[in-house]
């Protein structure tokens, strides 16, 4: 998850984007209010009241929400409706809360806390959490099978497909059990160290797949052709690789407070990460190097995509 | 789920009732095999081992997989596709299986075994088991997304949507969720009886939902018009409360050793059913009027309908 950087670190140039990662935040904010709404809707019996308050909690009030500011920020480079955008958004931070609620679990990586209030399963009870976490990736599909999404089916299917791709068995719900295991939870709690091509690979799915579905997500939606659409994959795997080492060098370099949790815990917990493979300095290189591949990937779309330029420079900027 | 009645007990008049289940069943389990493949597909990575052992643990080589067998019959009676109706068996039966993944954790029902075999969390760790669970939901809209489903994409946003709503925080998980509230799990272990509205309520979240997907569902994929669909709809919520009486009867007075499971273990849990309600002879007198209201449902599609007439007959039979 993003890091506490507060919006006055971007540099010069940032094309607006502290305003604009605001303006996406609470747009996404009030819809996910409202997709959480209390009454049932076509085809839904009733809205148990714990089960929906579990899944307000893990999904509202919270977040920079980045995952749907990257789907409205690429929607808008090809000119698309930004409240089908934002549907694109809210089903991609629905998926993401899930993953966390189910992360946090005890039986998985049993954290008590998160963005400094209790997880999900400590608020509400662990049966509630599994619940709303299942409920709440029911609901990203949900969200894009409606037609206030596209009004063209196809552009539904098609973003469903991706982000089912994105999620399960090949890409967030593999990586993380690539990283369950690198961890040496299947092996008697003695880790498995993973090379650097395995690293790659897990952290590609763990979190890389997520944020490259909402760069691709919102080409699609905004009916960019392939070959934009391609584009925005390059630009999406360079941001979430960049997003990972940056994680990744906060927690080896950070300092606690400025982070805002414990730091260090990787290298406690044996955990795979780049830094470890390459070196403090050498991921600051890496970093510097995804940075420039993901400009050079929306490089075609010229002053348009200044916005995305940003974004990829903030990813990188909140490692120190 | 479905006791292990034999076919046998099936009446005559069965319109080949048990050969089709079987055929079903035989192809069905043909189809998640290949669907549960080592090799990944595109926008998939990689398919991490242990993650797909588990999956196939959970979903393969058992049940008599009834709600395929309904989505495969409600499109064979408007000539649908057999192979596109699979697909969609498929999808419903990737959900009921995570459904009992996620069911059977210890934080949930704490089961240890499952059709006389360990659970997936018992089989493999409770970590496994949750991520397992979440990776076949994503599958289950993976599979309705493909184009192998239905050429028409607007056909596979339909039965996108029907799934989601079926499955998620208005169906199956509002169910489950309001059935371990009756159970007093949020107050202390004090059950809260339901009365009859709130127990059929529970009960059409959380089993009636997917059993009438499935029914509707092979309706959509089979190209039925609106009309059809809600006979088909009808149908299904008459199947789907027989079933559930059926499987409270089987409880309430089944010998243990028919059954395949202990009995008498929902008088027990203070667990909410309509045989605590009506009684068992009540309970017996509406499970013969469902039954009749089944078969009225499907009545205008006249003897092309035997085989959903004899498939209700045979819910309702499993109860003694």
């Amino acid at each position: 998850m993003l890091g506490n950087t507060k919006h006055a670190d971007v540099a010069a140039g940032d094309a607006g984007f502290p305003e604009r990662l605001d303006a996406v935040a609470a747009d996404t904010e009030s819809l996910l209010d409202r997709l959480l709404g209390a009454a049932p809707v076509a085809g839904e019996r009733a809205r148990p009241g714990r089960l929906l308050e579990a899944m307000r909690y893990a999904s509202l009030g919270g977040g920079k929400r980045f995952r749907p500011f990257l789907a409205v920020e690429a929607a808008a480079l090809f000119g698309g409706d930004r409240a089908r955008a934002l549907m694109v958004g809210a089903a991609v931070e629905f998926v993401h809360c899930y993953s966390l609620v189910h992360d946090d679990l005890p039986a998985m990586d049993n954290d008590d806390l998160r963005r400094g209030r209790p997880t999900t399963h400590k608020a509400f009870d662990d049966a509630t959490a599994i619940l709303a976490g299942d409920a709440l990736l029911t609901l990203a599909f949900d969200v894009l099978g409606r037609p206030e999404t596209h009004p063209d089916a196809a552009v539904r299917i098609d973003l469903v497909l991706a982000l089912a791709r994105a999620s399960g068995l090949g890409g967030m719900v593999g990586g993380q059990m690539l990283d369950l295991a690198a961890e040496g939870r299947f092996n008697g709690n003695v880790p498995q160290p993973l090379d650097r091509a395995a690293t790659e690979t897990m952290e590609s799915m763990k979190t890389g797949a997520l944020l490259r579905f909402s760069c691709v997500g919102g080409a699609i939606v905004a009916g960019a052709d392939k070959d934009a659409q391609a584009a925005l994959d390059r630009y999406g795997t360079a941001v979430g690789k960049a997003f990972q080492v940056a994680d990744d060098l906060l927690d080896a370099v950070g300092d606690a407070a400025t982070v805002g949790k414990a730091t260090g815990k990787d290298a406690g917990l044996h955990k795979a990460t780049l830094v470890r493979i390459m070196g403090v300095d050498g991921a600051r290189r890496a970093l510097a190097d995804l940075v420039a591949e993901a400009e050079a990937a929306v490089a075609p779309f010229g002053p348009k995509a200044d916005i995305l330029r940003a974004a990829a420079r903030f990813v990188a900027e909140r490692s120190h």
